[in-house]
């Protein structure tokens, strides 16, 4: 056991510090160095460890629509950093620059429409360069992008150290989708808590959805967490009543958090949460400040990204169903305020009533 | 719409009398003819139509083992003509004859332990000839196979008839697994309802959960529906909780039921009742009197079969989860009485209290 959580520790480190010597945990899910971008192409985990050379930003839309980056804080964290390669890269004069970034930015932006975190960290890049001198744009982009990853890092242990909290010794923790480090910069969002929790020798024991049609619980939750070491149990979407009695928690990420605390998350976590309430079992969503849109004021307001059926009638390119029938494929769904027991947060934990209490955090 | 359900009519027919001329209808789970065995491989479906020819009861066992069938109601039927088989075949006197069938009944119980049909069949056909002189073991076993079948098959339609009254016209119906032609002769049981309804032009709209690991909805019950011309939608067993409230009845079937209406089946019926439940949607259990076992006082004393894990980690022979991971795979859920609106059987429809309700329409 001491072994084990030091290994998961020292793992941890290594990720934040951007580099990782044992093939067997190489798997940082983006890389920025020396202007250059390299993506981890998670459509290919567990199988195979393949990193993506990006050069320009339709490679960074591209792999953000295909979910070969994926993961809230990491797309707006990857999309950041797309725009300062294409600061890098662009030839022409300053001007034509920043003209050039405006398209740029309204391109990645478009990639995907659920996550508010894409067009959070762009805007943010875009806000800083506006009133720059214009010979600046390039290294206050550049600044900007890695400001954004340094912040995102620091909040997933952020709220990792505050969430473990709740984490009582040989907890049995459900989560949905991937919300661990290769959804977002540090140690993830959900799983920040699990890998603190593991490495103060809580002992716990995941339940993990394998979160159909994409399988991210089955192929990237699974593999980070038996990589760390920490006793995963893999179920498929529709065991989740039959297991939650023997749950002490639900943990699961976030793409957009409205005002009244509805949020969007990957598809399954609305029936996550009634299982939760069923079970009177807590149900927390955990997720970085730059993950709440206070410009929507409930659920009905964030838009759905509504995906191709071929992801729900093929698995691995093997037809699973027949040709001429229809299929619902919504990404992600709503589950409303009114489940969720609190929101932890990079600034702490955010409590009912979610319509004055997250105001009051977000300080608006 | 007229042309759409004669057609579907016409189809029901010709499965009832054991033959259908059309290729694209020809999917008549068992067929025992000339004392021949032949099973149609449902593993293979909805990719290829592939009987085999089954040449003795460990062929059985081992097709019913493997799900090339299965279906509470056609396992049952489907070992009495194993038993009826082998009676045929069995070349030694009538006294060893009796010995080997009463070996024979053992061993086909045994291949799965859920569905209480399995073994209400077999035991059926065993009484039926442990009274009867040796020379008459042969007809009298396959006669009661024989019987069994027309018997389920009319049940199939009868609670067919009972359980449309509950549709209305243009009715959402969200099912799991495959309660239809492939689990049950006839016309199924939850699908038998929704076959009727249609032919009735009540046009119903079904959501059908693929149901993993081993994905009975996509495969078997979108393929029927289809089939027949019926409108299906395709979900992941996840998206229930987001389509529910679109939802004006859940017709599920069973595999075996305990005398307080505490309900053993398909993995993610028991997640699919707490989600009804929730939205104030009535969910129906549909299954013939065969189902049913007294003997049972609750749904704790029913056993699980816990599958290879295998069917989880693997879709397709396609590896979809690391190595190390833990796997949990029950093959079925109890669903508590208390999250059932009632029992849709070929003797009515059962309402709470279940305790009182059930004995009292089986006669005990």
């Amino acid at each position: 056991m001491q072994l084990s959580s030091e290994k998961s520790l020292h793992f941890s480190k290594r990720i934040r510090e951007g580099g990782a010597k044992s093939p067997s945990l190489n798997f940082q899910p983006i890389i920025f160095r020396n202007n250059q971008l390299k993506i981890l192409d998670q459509t290919k985990l567990p199988g195979r460890i393949r990193y993506l050379n990006i050069k320009n930003y339709r490679e960074v839309a591209k792999a953000i629509k295909t979910l070969q980056v994926r993961g809230a804080p990491l797309i707006g964290v990857t999309a950041a950093f797309g725009l300062a390669l294409e600061a890098q890269n662009y030839p022409k004069s300053s001007r034509e620059l920043l003209k050039h970034l405006n398209h740029v930015a309204k391109v990645l932006k478009q990639a995907r429409p659920t996550a508010v975190n894409l067009s959070w960290a762009i805007e943010r890049c875009i806000k800083k360069i506006e009133s720059v001198p214009l010979t600046a744009i390039r290294k206050k982009v550049r600044e900007e992008a890695e400001k954004i990853y340094t912040e995102e890092t620091a909040h997933s242990f952020a709220l990792g150290e505050i969430g473990v909290k709740l984490v009582k010794k040989n907890a049995r923790i459900l989560t949905i989708c991937n919300a661990g480090k290769l959804a977002a910069p540090g140690l993830g969002t959900a799983l920040a808590i699990i890998y603190i929790a593991f490495a103060r020798k809580k002992n716990p024991l995941v339940y993990v959805c394998e979160t159909r049609p994409l399988l991210q619980g089955a192929r990237l939750t699974a593999f980070e967490l038996t990589q760390a070491g920490i006793s995963t149990i893999l179920i498929t979407d529709n065991m989740v009543g039959t297991v939650a009695s023997q749950v002490d928690l639900f943990l699961v990420g976030a793409d957009r958090i409205a005002a009244n605390g509805d949020t969007a998350n990957k598809i399954g976590t609305f029936t996550l949460s009634i299982i939760a309430q069923y079970f009177k079992v807590p149900f927390y969503v955990v997720a970085p400040i730059s993950t709440f849109d206070l410009t929507k004021p409930n659920g009905k307001s964030i838009p759905i990204e509504i995906r191709n059926s071929k992801e729900v009638v093929t698995i691995q390119n093997h037809r699973i169903a027949p040709k001429d029938v229809m299929v619902y494929n919504p990404a992600f769904d709503i589950t409303p305020g009114a489940l969720i027991t609190g929101f932890i947060t990079d600034r702490g934990i955010i409590y009912p009533p979610f319509h004055k209490s997250i105001k009051r955090v977000l300080g608006q």
